[in-house]
């Protein structure tokens, strides 16, 4: 597998070179919504720390970004009136990765509605902010 | 949602009354293939506490099943000479759960070949049972 590249865009992100919709931080993770979303409230978790995919994370770091994961999906069907909740997390493009920093997928699910397939609809930037506004003080709560 | 079924499929495996081709088991989680597999070496990781999906589990087992995935993962991708993997979790009917306690799939990819669709292939159990033992020595390793 290849190394990590610092040039990406959720490195960017973390390093506040750009901007993102912001649902939850702490000292080893944060969490955004994704601006290109498959669902409403389809957030992303990340580690802070330097991790490609599944390969090269530390399990510490993996077990604590999944129970993030965990508290998100909680607040995400509480705020969404979800059904369900899909979790996805994929490595190299034969697993479906397109950006070079591990990141879980958290997809709020409502009965019989699919997902929109990936990268094709970008959410408006009013509606983001209403929805990480919406998760954040769920999370605080 | 709906509290934890002890009839499910998993729970009987869990408690003997019905086979699986074991590839791991340490005190808190087993891991199995899926019989349907969507691709070769599909095993699905559970915990062993009773556990409908992401809502009810504790937070120390859902981070201890990922790091248990990662395992699988990094052995399934030496014994299959995969290019990737895809981690899935499906939680309720609407985040497309089928069977409910809680399970982690792990998916070794290769570049070009997608995924079958879920729950349309019986493997045979001659295969099933050579890759659990490759997976299980790779893991023993």
């Amino acid at each position: 597998m290849a190394s990590y590249d610092t040039s990406n865009v959720f490195a960017k992100i973390l390093r506040g070179d750009l901007p993102c919709h912001k649902v939850y931080e702490d000292d080893r993770t944060l969490a955004f919504l994704d601006i290109m979303p498959r669902c409403p409230g389809h957030t992303l978790v990340i580690p802070k720390a330097a991790a490609r995919g599944i390969y090269d994370i530390t399990p510490e770091d993996l077990g604590h970004v999944h129970q993030v994961a965990q508290k998100i999906a909680k607040a995400a069907t509480a705020v969404f009136k979800a059904d369900g909740v899909t979790i996805q997390q994929f490595n190299e493009p034969a697993g479906g990765q397109v950006v070079f920093h591990l990141h879980v997928h958290v997809l709020p699910r409502h009965d019989g509605v699919p997902l929109k397939p990936a990268a094709t609809f970008k959410e408006e930037t009013a509606t983001l902010a209403d929805h990480a506004a919406k998760l954040s003080a769920a999370l605080a709560g």
